[in-house]
């Protein structure tokens, strides 16, 4: 790996969205994680980047990829790290978010990884905290570093952003990836396709510089990279879908919709997915897919992330 | 921090309760804790003196804080620790709580520390294991850990524990933390007084040397440090207590009843609070609160009492 | 501990049963760990042995023992371990194991545990991911490190396993546990007893060359060893057995029923134990009874496979 002080300084404290980064420090991520990669190939995975930090995951919702995710680069990079799932803890004893978080900050953490299903909760918690604090996900809000991750796999298969054609379908008005990913790939000169059904597009989408469509083929005409979304299942038996059979029908990625797209057009999802819902198996399963490369990506981003935010040279040491 | 063997020899090989220990004994245990705050406020947060032993948490009870607190006491310290959730495992097949510590014991643990909703649980297992038992709570008898940072915090503040006034207040009756606090605080010296409704107050606890009132104007009196006790929800609609707003008009701590303690008066919480039932906001968040400190002395408590159960001057190698 | 070079190179990629491996093979794990017994009776626990190496437990099955002993064991090796339980992950909404383990398989671990209740789930996981993997129990099919644990144990009592007489008595009919010790001991040369009642007997047993008889008094007549598996709870109140005190009468182990033995008759029990269903306390914590030096075995088993997997003179490295 590339020695840390070859890198720019990380100029933010906390990983919070995507939104309020500047073109130049989603840069510097990228370049971090890019390196970051090499490590968990090697068969010593091992770093002593993080050794005696201390990191917390403080989950709300479950998620097998996010935390574990999370997890490994934490231990890869020598962190002490642990993990807080609230559905067994104590937290279902009434306690707010913000005095959990007190609690565990009294414990002098380096960083706290958090996934709550509120908007704006990692914000509101980065106020309270005197360590570094990374969004996992905010309910309908950002996803930071799954966006980082998206961006990174991209980059590496296509050698650019820039000028891209990205679809993004399917559950666009309850995706904090979909948001997370809009706002990345803009700010790096992406062209951005969104195709949803009306029932599933956000209010005012349509302001935010992007091309809206209710068509697949429309939406994949000449596109370099479709990023399928996950259809909830609670999605699935409401008001918004008329039922999995059909949602797949019209907006499910299949190998006839893919055609519309250009030939080495690149299939991603953030997982975990339904197939023969939102995608199906020969694509997801075929030589267009980079779905794992994802999931390899995501671990080296938040590395890069966690080593980025707790940067040796801002020598902030917490003062007693 | 000091090198261990600056240190006195604790005498004893498990931490089952306060009760037992001498006032040297507690000594030790402050002097070492005191030692080991600065270590997590360091940026680099690893020792390596419990390096190699391994440390299991068996929680029968869900706690936060207070797992979290010896997770992360044992991990800055080198050790390889492994929680062990009751609620998720095996031992819900119904297991005994001895057949399982046996079991866990013929791993080769170090140290063990149980949380168990029975009194007596942790002095029962130290009597079936070989390695070192600390008590993180068992039923209403003791939690000396919580007792043990409790101290801590006060003398940090105060200079000492001997000839101050602390006012214990809430539901007495079924509280472990109230209880290893009389006996720690009594053993060094302290004057006590307790706050309890009658319906709170254990039977025999005016014989214990404690004066004993249900008004929170006589108890809170010239106080140095007045600790609340959390309020157990089941307790809230149970016979205890008429409801929490009553409750609070009584004996919950605010500003107009904090005024009866000294103008410097420590105001303490075990966690978690119920804000509004115990302790009103503008207590818990005032410049009287201690209630991080606590936590944060939690970690340096756990430390001290594993490294001193765990010193390598008693050779005590496991015989095979 | 002996270097890992002295070690013959183990020649599977995975551990997925008992079924396949030679009387060499076998061999090989047996040596390696009980030579690997010694590292977790020093006070220092701790190898190298896989540093930097990531090992995940993937259990869809709650099991305190298993799952802890294999955690200890990679712990104790350096290894960095990740713990999947499902039952709190997003295992839930519905992903398949196939896509679980290919998403776990693309953050590059180096060893895959998994515990599943379907027969054959490790061998299907096995041909979808580039790390090895290790049976922790499929089912009613095969749990290889418990018949190594237990073959270890009697090696280490008796001296060796060929020409010794073993009794299986229980539900063998639902035990993998039982399986995959019939295939082992039967490979090594023992001289195999089934005893159950024919209710939970397996369709076939007579044909795999061992004793079968529902007669405790004969099955046990002069055995070297007695192995009482566990009958499962839900067996209990079942059509398989009248009662559970019916069962213990005819099928549990107690003091008088273990006379037919030899008097220095090994008692073995994969636990957790139904005290007073298929075992008394008298003969479960008795001087014939190796149960914990079983559970003791368990964890050098683990670490013995783990090292023979990932044997560093493989030098299979994870190409990019």
């Amino acid at each position: 790996m590339t020695a840390a002080h070859d890198f720019p300084l990380y100029p933010h404290r906390h990983l919070l969205g995507i939104r309020g980064l500047s073109p130049a420090d989603i840069e510097i991520l990228l370049a971090r994680a890019d390196d970051a990669v090499s490590l968990s190939r090697q068969q010593d995975k091992k770093s002593s980047a993080l050794r005696g930090r201390t990191q917390i995951n403080l989950f709300y919702e479950a998620s097998t990829r996010t935390q574990a995710s999370f997890e490994l680069a934490g231990k890869r990079l020598g962190a002490d790290v642990m993990n807080m799932s609230v559905a067994s803890s104590s937290v279902k004893k009434g306690e707010t978010l913000i005095d959990t978080a007190i609690t565990l900050n009294a414990m002098r953490p380096d960083i706290l990884v958090i996934r709550h299903h509120s908007a704006g909760a990692a914000a509101l918690l980065s106020q309270k905290v005197g360590c570094s604090v990374v969004n996992a996900g905010d309910g309908a809000h950002e996803h930071p570093t799954q966006a980082l991750l998206d961006a990174l796999t991209i980059k590496r298969a296509k050698g650019r952003l820039a000028r891209l054609t990205v679809a993004i379908c399917g559950d666009v008005l309850h995706s904090r990836v979909a948001r997370s990913n809009l706002i990345l790939l803009g700010a790096m000169g992406a062209r951005l396709r969104i195709v949803a059904p009306s029932t599933l597009l956000p209010a005012g989408i349509r302001e935010m510089g992007v091309e809206v469509t209710n068509s697949m083929a429309e939406g994949l005409r000449d596109a370099d990279v479709v990023m399928m979304l996950r259809l909830q299942r609670e999605r699935m038996a409401g008001s918004f879908v008329p039922s999995s059979r059909e949602y797949f029908r019209y907006f499910g990625l299949d190998k006839e919709k893919l055609k519309a797209a250009k030939d080495d057009c690149l299939v991603m999802h953030p997982g975990p997915m339904n197939r023969g819902v939102e995608i199906s198996s020969a694509v997801a399963d075929g030589p267009q897919s980079v779905i794992q490369e994802q999931v390899e990506m995501g671990v080296a981003v938040r590395m890069a992330v966690m080593q980025a935010l707790l940067d040796p040279r801002r020598n902030d040491e917490i003062a007693a």
